[in-house]
């Protein structure tokens, strides 16, 4: 009877996964395998192939570790012991970038998916699933008349959110990076499991956190003309459909004290070229390893944008509660950072500005900013 | 300018996929590449493999076709022209099984993920996202007592659900297969599309529908006796957890005329086993290319939970309305289904059963059941 079981498992299993008929079942082994002491075992089974390699996020600078060949063609390697926290990795089979073909966890992306480790501990305790009351993520399907398309859009709300209730909830309004897609705040930065556990402990507001998509110009083009109008779209996508839409399904406040405005990387210049010109709707804006500045174009939309307004400091002053800056100092993108910080010092600009020593442009560090800044949003002493 | 762009375009997208650190980006090219004419090309840069293969979901037998190597390293084959569909495949790279490194789309399991291909056409309308109102999908994460541990469900309301509004509607619980997550009726299974085109053109009833986790036994165990114990733990997770949850977060009727029960494969089986054990729960059961009956140990627990239930046919006959089984006669399971349908008419149980000719143990022919069974829900004449 164990091998009837067993056997009905793999042909359910294989005969869900790809094709219509039973295939034969490839040995058993489990990769990544988590061992208590925090090391790390990844296999393969690749008896045909003449090299196997493994890069992790975990792994400075750009090399890769050899796999050894096993029995039955399985390679493998053990890792670590590892820092716990929720990583990338990639296997490399004779030199092609492969999902590992054992693990279900991936990250999301807008143009491949890549494997994830999930290693338990306190340091990644912020981010877990743990045992406090759980919010609940939506996803909407909306048509943009910006975009003339449809478009997704994830949102979360606290636990304990009640649409029949008279409360009207303050929004975060969360945006992301370039190769991300409007999940992957909740995928790989948790931001679900962060703001339960927030609130788990008393540490935050109750807030709604919304996240749409942040490419509106088609993200598989490769035309720098529409691409270079994607925060364009994005501002009018996020004005004119996004905030409407959440307005008019979920119980929140519509004034500029209750809404902030963040985001990471591609989304960080979005929340500067954005929030910056709406302090009459964003009265909180953080800015995670922003983008802004990168290239010419992006300087020059950045200065003239801001020109009047860097002009009058004391309005912006007073309608922002917080312009909040955070960077790692291992960051490709950090001397264009500390450009923006002496823009906004240059005009008067009020900001808090983190630095992080050593930090590269990286999740670990985007999930510990939207910790740390949830943490400063719609208080009675917002600034 | 332009070569700014796309450098920042493609570090910012490496970087974020799987490094800290910019690295070198490979040739650019697509992969899959839809055709007007619905050929299909697929590409992988493997410069050092020495055989690449393909095998989709639309070919029949086991038979993988070579693609062939040109320049740059870049492997490639056009397929085709293929029947408008949502279609899985896989790259094999020196045999090892590779998810597409240029195609974000990917179907979800509960051990690995798989590249998908969306080819748009009239066939595969009723599944598309199309010009009509949209309902919302919601994850939920609770605790179950039945597990003692969290566990994620997914419901989809439908366009126009407004928990202020004093409606109650009825709730289809639909259940995944052995290789599947909570995800999957969404992401593969596109439950919520089919959903908003059927409301969209009037042809169905405005419902609820409630994808729980078929896995409360750990699905990654190879221990039969836990797995033997999968639909049992199904039924009381399914009871005591999953229905008061969505009765005390939704708008929704708490009688059996208002709530049906269906899945496929794995999940055909646990409705048979939870549906016929609760009449007085479910009026409509909807049983897709079941696997029950499919080990000596499940005809067993069928037989024995039933025989006093067969003996008495004419309640169950009063209280179902509908107990709808489908199956394909190409289904590896579809002499397992015969059985069961012998079975139900040796005792009288009154049912549908639809054969489809040709048909494999598919997700082609469970979007076409889950479109047909929906259509006969909740509806005054309900049987």
């Amino acid at each position: 009877m164990k091998r009837d079981f067993l056997r009905l498992f793999q042909i359910l299993f294989f005969a869900g996964l790809a094709q219509a008929q039973p295939v034969a079942a490839p040995p058993q082994f489990r990769s990544p395998e988590l061992h208590t002491d925090n090391r790390v075992t990844f296999r393969i089974h690749a008896p045909q192939a003449t090299e196997v390699s493994l890069r992790g996020e975990w792994m400075a600078g750009s090399d890769r570790l050899p796999l050894e060949k096993g029995d039955n063609g399985i390679w493998s390697i053990t890792v670590g012991p590892l820092k716990p926290e929720l990583m990338t990795y990639t296997l490399y089979v004779n030199g092609v970038p492969v999902v590992d073909p054992r693990n279900p966890l991936v990250k999301p992306g807008i143009r491949s998916v890549t494997s994830l480790i999930d290693l338990p501990g306190p340091e990644a305790d912020f981010h877990a699933l743990k045992p406090v009351p759980h919010g609940t993520v939506h996803m909407h399907w909306y048509f943009s008349r910006v975009t003339g398309k449809h478009r997704r859009l994830h949102v979360y709300t606290p636990p304990g959110y009640d649409p029949n209730k008279k409360v009207r909830y303050p929004v975060l309004y969360l945006l992301h990076g370039a190769g991300d897609t409007d999940s992957e705040w909740i995928t790989v930065g948790r931001a679900n499991w962060i703001l339960d556990n927030l609130l788990g402990a008393g540490k935050a507001k109750p807030m709604l956190i919304v996240m749409p998509d942040g490419h509106p110009a088609d993200p598989s083009s490769m035309d720098p003309v529409l691409r270079g109008q994607n925060t364009k779209l994005m501002e009018q996508d996020l004005l004119e459909n996004v905030i409407p839409l959440v307005e008019s399904q979920y119980r929140v406040a519509n004034n500029p004290g209750m809404r902030a405005l963040a985001g990471l990387s591609m989304g960080g210049n979005q929340t500067l070229n954005i929030g910056l010109a709406h302090p009459d709707r964003f009265a909180y804006l953080g800015v995670f390893s922003s983008s802004s500045g990168f290239t010419p174009q992006m300087q020059q939309e950045f200065a003239q944008r801001f020109e009047s307004l860097f002009q009058a400091p004391e309005k912006l002053n007073a309608q922002l509660r917080l312009l909040w800056i955070g960077c790692g100092t291992a960051d490709f993108l950090y001397q264009r950072n500390l450009e923006t910080i002496a823009l906004l010092k240059r005009h008067n600009i009020r900001h808090v500005y983190k630095e992080t020593p050593g930090a590269g442009h990286s999740w670990y560090l985007w999930r510990q900013y939207l910790a740390e800044f949830s943490q400063l949003l719609f208080r009675s002493n917002g600034s």
